[in-house]
C-alpha cells in the first residue's frame, strides 16, 4: 500500500528505473472523461531527461501507452493502466553501486529496511518512479478543468542555491514558466540559475532550490478535517517527491515572525463573494479551501549523487571513497517542476471527488 | 474518513469543543500492551489549558476515560475507546460568532463546505480536538518504548516570534524542556519568550513560533516508499494540527543553499554500524530511517483569535468589524509541544508495525 | 483497522460485552442531515436483550447518546460519536469462562490470537459488539431514505431450524415482521418458530435459522467492481455478524440446478424502465444493482452458548466438561433482524456515496 | 479503489477483456521470495481458456510477464507490475452487444452505472478480468507456504447442475483434481459432468455448480475481528469473482437443521495442541482461524452467455430478441478452481502479514 495515493482517485505506481518499465494504475477515474495519450505526454515530455542542457543527458523517450480503462476516447470507469517501457539502460555504469552505498542516497537504507535491492540505478527510489505520478496527474488536471472550468495549476522554480527569482504569481503564466529550461518565470535570474546549474555540473557538483506551486480557481470547500486537511494531504504528497526537504503554506516559516494582528486576512464581500483582503492563509484555512489562490513552497535539496569522490562505506561494512559516474541531473529542479504539479493535481482531484460525496444533502 | 488516521494503528477521533465530550478509538493496537489511564494523563496534562500562566485560563481538567480494549491491566487487541468529556463550556462567549466569521480561523471555509458549523467555539476546528490526538499517542509511545527500549521522542519551541533559542538537539532531556511554561530548553530564550508572550496577551495580539522534534533510537528502516516515505507521513502528520504553516526536515529550507558535495552526509562505520558523519537528511534517506536521530521543524502561526478589533464578514455578507471574546491562547506553542509528540509517535508507531509485517521473510 | 468499516460512510466500532460500554463513531456522514437519538433508539431497542420471552431476559437498556458531530438537530460533517454504556454485568456468572473453552465460541481462537482475552462474557465477540453497528446503521438508513425517498430494506425469519416460512416477498411490510417476537411475517410459521424456541430452551439447547432481506427502490448503478461488487460486500458484511454460516442472492444455492436458458432475467421495458422478468439474478448484475429488489438471505447456526454439558479443554490445556451458565439467547435471529438490516445499511450507503463522487461528469 | 484488494498485501487488477492487456499491480509483498514468471504461469495455465474440450475454444496464451518488483529472482519489497497482453481479440463477434443487453450479464448494469461501457466482449465483466487475480494469488500462495510450510489450499468442484460427487475432503490431492478436465476429484462424477456439460453446449445453454475450497495447514490466530473476520473477507472475495450467487463455511446451510448441542465442534487435546472433534466450524470461530482444516464452499450460477435466444431490450429502449455468437464457456466451473484458490490465497496472505504486525508483543 506503500505505492498506492489517494482515497477515491487512487493510484498505484510501479517501477524500478531498470527492469520491464515504469507506469501507474489510476483506480476510481470517474467514466466519461474524454481521454488519450495526447493528453498525458505533454506533461512526461516536461519531465523526462535530455529534454535541455541543463539535465542529465540520458535518452530516455519515456512514451507512454494507455493499455485499459479507455473506449473509443472516452475513460470506462475501470482501472486506467499506463505503461511507459524502460529504454537505454546502462547498469553497468552503476557496478560500484553494488557494493558501495551512495551518501545521502536511498542505498544503505533500502539495504537496511529491505535487505535486498535493485543496485541499477535508483532503483525504486529513482525519479524515474515519478513517471507514473505525472501521468496519473494528467489525468487528474483533466478531471479538475472539466469540473471547475477556471482551476488551472502553475508549478514555477523561485530560486536555485543562492539566486532568488522576483516573481509576482498573480501574473505568472504557463508560457513564462515554459520560455527557459530552468523553469522559472523571472527571465533575468532564470538566465543566472542557467549558468550556475551548467557551472556546477562542471565542478562534479550540485544544487538545490526552491519551487513554488499556485492553484487559482479552486472552489471553496475542498479538504477534509482533521487529518486529511488539503495543507496536510498537500504536504504528505509533496515530502514523497524524491529530494524534498521541506514544505510550506501562504505565510509559512516567514509567518512565525508576524503577530496576529499583522497574519490574519481580513475578510470582505467582492462582488457578492468573500474574499481575504491579504493571502498569508495560502487559500486554505481550516484545513479547507477558502477560494483564494492555494500558494505553496518545497524545499529541494542539492542531487545526492555527485561527480566528486566522496566518503562512504560499502555493503561488507568497510570505509571507502565513490565518485558516481552515469549522467546525473546537477539541479532536479527543472524536472520536478512537472513532478509537484502533478501531486497537486492528485491531491486536488482526490479532493473534489471526496467533497461531491460529503456534499449530497439538500442545502 | 478525515479523522482516521494511520493503516494499522488506526485512530479515529472525534468531538467537538462544544458538546457531550471529545474522544479517540484506537484500531489495531497490539494486544498484552499494559495500559491504564496513567499513561495517558500525563501527556493530556501538557496539552490542557489553565496549566499556566502563559496559556488560556479557561478550566478544563481533560480527565480521561478508558471505555475498552483493555482488561485487567493489558491491551487486548481490540480496539480501545478513550473519552474525555466537555466541561466548563460557555458558548455565550461566542455569540457573534454565529453571524461573524473570524479572520483566518475555520469558520467561513465549514460554513462554505458543510452548509453548518457548531459556531460555539471552534467546533470541530478548536485545539480540543487535539485531545484525541495526544491520547492516541501517549499509546503508541508506549507501544514504541516496547519495541525498542531506548527510542525518546522529544518535541520542543526553539522559536517565539523573533525570538530564537540556541539549543544543541544532542544533550536536550525532557526535564530541560518541562522546565518552563514555554517548554524551551534554552532557559534565557524561555524567559524572553514568556515576557514575549504576556505582553502580546495584554496587547489583545497573539504570536507564532517553531517546535523542533526529535526521535532518538528509531532503528533503520521504517518508512514505505514512495507515497508512505517516513518525512511524508511526517509532514502531513505536522500539517494535520490546528496553526501550522510550514514542515521542514533536517537541512530544509536552509539546505537550498548548499551544495551536494557540502549537503551530503558521508557515511562512516562506528562500533560495527553504519552511521553518517553529519545528519542533514535528518535520519531519513530515500523515505526509510537510517538510525541517526530524525530532526523536523514545524512552523506555527500566530494564534488566529484575537481581541483586537478585525475586519471581516458576516454569514449574511455584510462586511463587519469583530472583536473576539472568550479566553484565547496568545501563542500555541507551548501546548503544541505534547501534540507534536503525539503526531510524531502516531507515524513511527504504525510505520513500525508495518515493517514487522513487511519484513517476515528470512534474511 | 478490523473494526473499521465502509470506504466514504465509515465506521468504526467498539466495546466489549463488559466494560465502561459500546459504541461508534460515524467518520464520513453527509453534513446537515436532521439527526437525534430518538433516530436511532427504535433498531437498538429491536436488538435489545429482554424485549420478549424468546430472547436473553439479561436487563439491558441500550440507551443511546450522541456525543458529537450533531447540532441544533442536523449533522456538522463531523465524525458522530455514539455511547450505549454497559450496566447488568454479571461477571462472576461467567467465572469458569476464566479457565474453560467455550465449543464453537471464540474463547480459544481469542486466546489464540491475542494471548489474551476478556473471559467475563463474550468479550469483543459478544453480540453486544452489534450495537455500535445497528445504531450506525440507523444512521445510514436515514441518509439513504433522504437520497431515495422509495428505498426500503426489511429483513425477516423465514426459516428456524426445520420450520419453514412461507412468506411473499413482494408484499411483505415492517408492520407484518414486527407483528411477533421472532420476526417472522408468515403468522402461522411465527407460532411454531417461537414454540420451539422455548422447547430448546427448556431442554438447554438451542436453534438456528435463515433471514431473508429484501432492499426495494435502490436505483440502478450502485456498486463498485470488481472487488467491492455489491454482493461481495453484502456478503463480507454478512458474514461478519456474529453466528453466520452462509449468504446467498438472488436463486443462490439453487440456482445451480437451472441452467442458463432457465436462470437469465429477460430484460422487458416497462413504463419507459428497463426491468427484469424474473429476478433470479437478486437485484445484482455483474456487482451492480439493476432497479430490482435486492434480496439475500443469511443462514445463522444454532447458539453456541448452551446449558447442557459438552467437552471442551481448559486454557491449562486439559480435557473438562462445561455448562453455561448466564443468560443466553437460545436463538439468535429475532435479535440478528435488525442487525442483518444495519449491515445491508452500512453497504448500501457507502456506495450509494461512492457513486456520486464517480458519477460527477456530464452525461 | 474498486479494483484494490487487501489491506497490506493489496493487489489492484486492471484490463478489460478488448484492449491492451490485463495485469495487476502488487503492492506490499515482501521483500526476498524468490519469483519468477514460472511460479505465476502455472496458475495462469489452469485458469486460460482452451486448456480442455470442456471450456472455450478461444485461443489465448496468457503468458505474464514480471515487469517490476524482482531483481536477480527475488522480490525488492516495491510493487510487483504482472502484465498479460490481450491476444485473439475478434470484436466484430459482438457488434450487437454494442446495442443489446445481455439478459443476467453486466451490459445494463454498467451502462446504467457509467454511462458507457466496453461492449467489445465482456469489458471489465469479463472473467479475463480475473487473471490479475490469479497471478497475484499465486505470489501469496508462495508467501504462504514460506510462513507456513505445510499450508496448502485445494478447490474442485462438487457440484455440477445436479450431478454431485461423494468426496472425502481429508484425502484430496492436487493431483486427484486435476487428474480431469472438469476438476472434480470424484472421477465418476467427473465423467459424468463432463458429459453433461458437452451436452448442454451442444443446446446451446449452460450449466453451473459448486466449488468446495480446503486450505490444510493455517495456524490458529489469523482473522481481524470484528469487521475483517476471516470468513467475513473470504465470503466477500468469494462473491466478488464473476458469477457466484453464495458462499458458505463449515456447516453453511445446512448447520441451520442441526440443534447447538449437536453443532458444537467439542474441543479435545491431542498431541499438546488444541483440537476440534468433529469441524462444522470450517476452520474458523469467532472470525479466525481455529487451526483446524478450513473449508467452505461457493455456489456459481450457469453461465449467462448462451446461444440460445433470449427476450432481452436494446440500448434505445426497445424490446428486442437476442442470441449470443462468440466463443462462451458452457460453464464455467472448471476454469474458476483456480480463481477460488487465488482468492483464497489472497485472503489468507494478507491476514497472515496482518497478524505479524499485530502480534509483535511478548508473550
Amino acid at each position: 500500500m506503500a505505492s498506492t495515493f489517494g482515497e477515491i482517485f487512487r493510484i498505484a505506481t510501479w517501477g524500478e528505473s531498470h527492469g520491464g518499465g515504469v507506469g501507474v494504475v489510476i483506480d476510481g477515474c470517474p467514466a466519461r472523461l474524454p481521454l488519450s495519450e495526447a493528453d498525458i505526454q505533454p506533461d512526461l515530455d516536461r519531465r523526462r531527461p535530455g529534454q535541455s542542457d541543463i539535465v542529465t543527458p540520458r535518452k530516455e523517450e519515456d512514451t507512454c501507452r494507455i493499455l485499459s480503462g479507455v473506449f473509443q476516447g472516452q475513460t470506462l470507469g475501470t482501472p486506467i493502466s499506463i505503461l511507459v517501457p524502460n529504454t537505454d539502460a546502462r547498469p553497468e555504469a552503476y557496478s560500484e553501486m553494488e557494493t558501495h552505498f551512495r551518501p545521502s542516497h536511498a542505498d544503505f537504507t533500502y539495504q537496511a529496511k529491505y535487505g535486498i535491492r535493485n543496485w541499477q540505478g535508483g532503483g525504486r527510489a529513482s525519479a524515474r518512479e515519478t513517471i507514473g505520478r505525472v501521468a496519473a496527474g494528467a489525468v487528474a488536471k483533466k478531471i479538475l478543468h472539466t469540473l471547475y472550468p477556471g482551476l488551472e495549476i502553475l508549478a514555477y522554480v523561485t530560486a536555485i542555491h543562492d539566486i532568488e527569482a522576483q516573481i509576482d504569481g498573480a501574473s505568472v503564466t504557463f508560457a513564462d514558466i515554459e520560455a527557459n529550461a530552468v523553469r522559472c518565470p523571472d527571465a533575468n535570474a532564470a538566465a543566472a540559475m542557467i549558468a550556475l546549474i551548467k557551472q556546477v555540473r562542471s565542478e562534479g557538483d550540485s544544487v538545490g532550490g526552491l519551487i513554488e506551486c499556485l492553484a487559482r480557481g479552486v472552489p471553496p470547500g475542498l479538504g477534509e478535517p482533521v487529518f486529511d486537511k488539503l495543507e496536510a494531504d498537500l504536504a504528505g504528497a509533496m515530502l514523497s517527491l524524491p529530494a524534498t526537504k521541506g514544505f510550506e503554506i501562504g505565510s509559512g516559516f516567514a509567518g512565525v515572525k508576524l503577530k496576529g494582528s499583522d497574519h490574519n486576512d481580513a475578510f470582505r464581500m467582492e462582488d457578492g463573494r468573500v474574499r481575504t483582503a491579504t493571502n498569508l492563509s495560502g487559500g486554505i484555512q481550516g484545513g479547507i479551501s477558502n477560494g483564494e489562490p492555494i500558494v505553496f513552497r518545497v524545499a529541494f535539496k542539492p542531487t545526492a549523487t555527485i561527480a566528486k569522490s566522496q566518503q562512504t562505506v560499502t555493503i561488507a561494512g568497510a570505509n571507502a571513497d565513490l565518485a558516481a559516474r552515469g549522467r546525473h541531473d546537477p539541479c532536479v529542479l527543472p524536472r520536478a517542476v512537472p513532478m509537484v504539479e502533478a501531486m497537486a493535481a492528485l491531491v486536488l482531484c482526490d479532493h473534489a471527488l471526496r467533497q461531491r460525496a460529503q456534499d449530497c444533502l439538500p442545502r
